[in-house]
């Protein structure tokens, strides 16, 4: 089968994704032509990454429409809340998940529809509508932000904010990508971002596959890095932004920020709109998510932690905002004091 | 095979080490009765730890001087001095495992000597002589920075510095032990120490053995938890420290350095003074080891980087004294400024 030009696609009724668990070794497409069968690769991380998740339940409700044997408008609305359901429990932290779910009920009610058939066809186009926008929404931020980077710049990065963490082109990834598209000369060092290895498995091959000059660290060495002058500049991705602009982002984000601050590097996450909420005051509101402890005590099947052993995993940190630089959205760079700037580009949407 | 007192024991002409490439998931002993086996033990890690290193060092020149058919005090010098040459090559950045060698050539040396048989009798009471001494410097360190350690406090730690990293107790763990068996009630937060995760094998390990509360995190954690106020004192190793307090550790130090700063937490160095260099005036005079790529790219022979990625995987980093509240040594606690501190601790030897 020829690659995927997307994370995920629809094809006539079967979306296809890449299976994100076998790379960077193995490059493996899998298909669905059921919700249940898109719940369970969000649940068992085929696909990950929030706007990611969210195309797919997007596909997966367009889907639940096909499955449905549903003759009025009234029969397949109960058949799409039950999918909804089942689509809601694959990842119950991710944001973006409720959302485009939410958005394809509201699709699905739309008094305009006339027939069931109506609806099914409707559901199809808005999910492709969300996939659709998601590329937009990157390729906007990735302009902004490449306007960051200089030419000989070497920039640092964490987890995996790439094309396979999207519908394409990637956030703070897409940043470094649009860059280099532009002809600049940049290097890139990757934080491997355990316990999970993002950097490591998708990260750095999604920068060799674009050609960029790519060196794979640990987590641990980019402190070196930076306090050696090899930096100039860091971007990362952001889960949930605050409105004062702290940003919950992977573990480990918040030690490049302060990282970054101690050394005099400019430090941008790159975050659409939709992931800002003005309704939070801070950071410390948003919950963190504690995760397996088997990502912590083995890779891939293979233990190195001692047996019983307590475990602490946070999946995710807070970077309060007195350590970012800027933040880079579809609709320009906030900066602070950002409870004015954040306010105003997320008002352009 | 009952286990091991120590980390490596004499035993009549037999050098026995746990293996601790096998460790947490099997205990092993090896044992060795050539120094060539010595060496190739310092070689593929066996054992690891400057004063480990440097003891085991001790001891193969000990096992030389047995190897020896030598009948004369020069003859049995000349095959001492070949073993030297065959033990320095076995891990050329342990400045300890140089230290242990000429201090056992100094011993073969020694005109007071009459015969070979009286040289080789010497070689093996002082290899025992430094291994001896080790666990009596940790003592003292164990003690001095127990104080420092209050009742209920949690504690971060990097990297291995147990009785595993030394001939018995532990340098930086020493003193969390030593506050355990003061009957202190008090928990350890274990750094997994990428790429080669002694933590996780090693220090969640031994912690457990002892009875100590250990949780056992990802290296991207550390901050997290600081933040938020789980913990009250990090303890760390240092393999050499220069003469104004910077401190050289595993890669990784820097940053546990910059973030308890950061958070308000104190930030000690546990190091014996023989590792305390006032040549060196700085830290960045400190040349820093890289080390194989595929300690990042696999782990235990499982590959999860792509094929081809550049790697930097740099083995040590620095920690400028700015961030370092003492320097706990078996002469006492150094505080800042390090240039007098330090020079009153050294001079105490």
């Amino acid at each position: 089968m020829n690659e995927l030009q997307r994370t995920l696609e629809w094809h006539d009724g079967t979306v296809l994704m890449i299976d994100q668990r076998v790379l960077p070794l193995h490059y493996e497409i899998k298909s669905y032509t059921t919700y249940q069968g898109v719940a369970d690769a969000i649940h068992t991380m085929v696909i990950r990454g929030a706007p990611a998740i969210g195309a797919a339940a997007g596909f997966g409700m367009a889907l639940a429409g096909l499955q449905s044997t549903a003759k009025t408008r009234s029969d397949l609305l109960r058949d799409l809340e039950a999918a909804a359901a089942v689509l809601r429990q694959s990842r119950p932290t991710a944001v973006n998940l409720f959302w485009a779910i939410d958005r394809m009920l509201r699709t699905a009610t739309d008094e305009s529809h006339d027939s069931a058939n109506d609806v099914r066809n409707a559901l199809i186009r808005e999910a492709q509508q969300i996939a659709d926008e998601d590329v937009e929404i990157n390729k906007r931020m990735a302009e902004h932000g490449a306007a960051l980077i200089k030419d000989g710049d070497t920039i640092l990065t964490h987890c995996n904010t790439g094309a396979l963490a999207v519908v394409d082109y990637g956030t703070a990834l897409g940043v470094i990508r649009r860059a280099h598209e532009q002809g600049k000369r940049i290097q890139v060092f990757a934080d491997e971002t355990r316990p999970r290895l993002q950097g490591a498995r998708l990260t750095a091959w999604e920068l060799m596959r674009w050609g960029i000059d790519v060196t794979l660290i640990a987590d641990n060495a980019s402190g070196h890095y930076m306090r050696k002058g090899k930096i100039d500049i860091c971007f990362v991705g952001s889960d949930r932004t605050a409105a004062n602009g702290d940003v919950a982002n992977k573990i480990g984000t918040y030690k490049v920020g302060v990282l970054a601050r101690e050394n005099g590097i400019p430090f941008y996450p790159v975050v659409p709109t939709s992931t800002i909420d003005l309704s939070l005051p801070n950071g410390d509101l948003i919950p963190i998510e504690e995760r397996d402890e088997r990502e912590v005590t083995e890779i891939d099947g293979v233990r190195f932690a001692p047996i019983g052993v307590k475990v602490g995993n946070p999946a995710f940190d807070v970077t309060p905002h007195k350590y970012v630089t800027g933040i880079v959205t579809e609709n320009g760079i906030a900066y602070p004091p950002f409870e004015v700037s954040l306010k105003k580009v997320v008002k352009k949407q």
